[in-house]
């Protein structure tokens, strides 16, 4: 297989044929996920298979009902988990001291490696993956259905099935706009315009701005995809989750 | 190449040769980061490269002068970057609201999955890899060395080199340690010590107890290597650079 191909080619999946994905095979890539890098080796976090219909169902409207999140083989949520840790430094005469913004932080970064070595994992054996971002939305209700103890909040979830299309070519910014030597050099206007310039001329982009009724493609994020007001919301409802499930948070 | 021993086998790498990483590949390797999944497609995300040795001097004593920080060929520090998007909507006539916990969090998601899609097609092309987790222990000095504008926080650095070595075999915990199906199961003590037990017997575990002086291998996580102390100052110092770097945090 040629690597450097699959990497700057792979697409997300969304629709899936009604194969089965093996419970096996999910545990092997689970295994092969786990070997991620990870802080200290603590592997601070768990991961939810949900494959029974009713718990899709249940889930979905959570999703924002994505027809992904019902539509798919499997869901994976991927949560954040100093539970596990702390239980053990508890059975064994330690005093654990993670309930605590900085492990919270800690734990979100290497659950997100753990999930993208096991989306590339997946993906490398042939299957589709599509991440549900809403999962940061509705994370107390998640969190309620999927039974999480304390120190546990989900991540991210990816809806796993064998692919029924090829997905869509999404583009990236060229990778000038990512990169900085030395220093992050801040860009000027013009060159701000000329990095989204591509983006911008895509059809489905100019077909976002008409169906919307927008002058730009910035104002379908701004004032459609993702605004102010359900950004703030969203942050609220998030941040007590995270205080509820037991991570202190600096005042 | 056998992708699924790669992923069970791969590696932290500290130890790298003196021969250089070509500019050309590291460019490579980021556009092939940069197709990780990404929430809307926003890229909320940037790298900064450090090659000079000046550089590396100064950002090595903010990651506890591990020795990895200067012997590597490069530092990439991957940051959660709201600033370029958030440039693109304002000469775009749309007003962003990208300054809150949210965004922060999705941000960080999305850094995560570029960093490791890195990680994986960087160690894929036979380069050793080793990431620094210390880099939200400093990131408001690491921030300054860089020049890091508003809304743009350093998640995680990864070093990088060819190999002077094969690395050490960490181990990981049995996979159902961490895979719940349908619903979080809640382990009992026999089954976490059950769990656990392999690592606790590895040598190095039991090295690590002996040298600190302690009593279980918990203990030497909790009293040395992440205490409560240091992370709830390290909790304090970093909510307050993310707040400091224009995220809005709920009171």
């Amino acid at each position: 297989m040629d690597l450097e191909r699959y990497f700057l080619e792979r697409r997300t999946i969304r629709n899936y044929t009604d194969r089965e994905v093996d419970d096996r095979l999910i545990n092997e890539l689970i295994e092969e996920a786990s070997h991620a890098p990870n802080t200290g080796n603590m592997q601070t976090y768990s991961v939810v298979v949900t494959r029974d219909e009713e718990m899709k169902r249940r889930l979905s409207p959570l999703h924002f009902n994505q027809p992904c999140s019902v539509g798919c083989a499997a869901l994976l949520t991927f949560c954040a988990d100093f539970h596990r840790f702390t239980r053990w430094c508890e059975i064994s005469r330690a005093n654990p001291g993670y309930d605590n913004f900085h492990s919270f932080v800690s734990a979100l970064i290497d659950t997100s490696l753990f999930a993208q070595q096991f989306n590339t994992a997946a993906e490398l054996r042939g299957l589709g993956c599509c991440y549900l971002g809403t999962t940061t939305y509705n994370a107390s209700q998640i969190a309620e259905i999927l039974g999480l103890p304390s120190l546990v909040v989900p991540v991210t979830t990816i809806a796993l099935g064998w692919p029924a299309d090829e997905g869509a070519d999404a583009g990236r910014l060229p990778v000038r706009a990512i990169v900085h030597n030395e220093t992050y050099h801040e860009l000027s206007d013009g060159q701000i315009k000329e990095l989204y310039a591509e983006t911008e001329a895509r059809e489905d982009s100019r077909k976002f701005i008409a169906e919307n009724g927008k002058e730009t493609l910035a104002q379908v994020f701004t004032d459609v995809r993702y605004t102010k007001e359900a950004n703030e919301h969203f942050s609220r409802l998030f941040f007590d989750f995270v205080k509820k499930a037991g991570f202190h948070i600096p005042g």
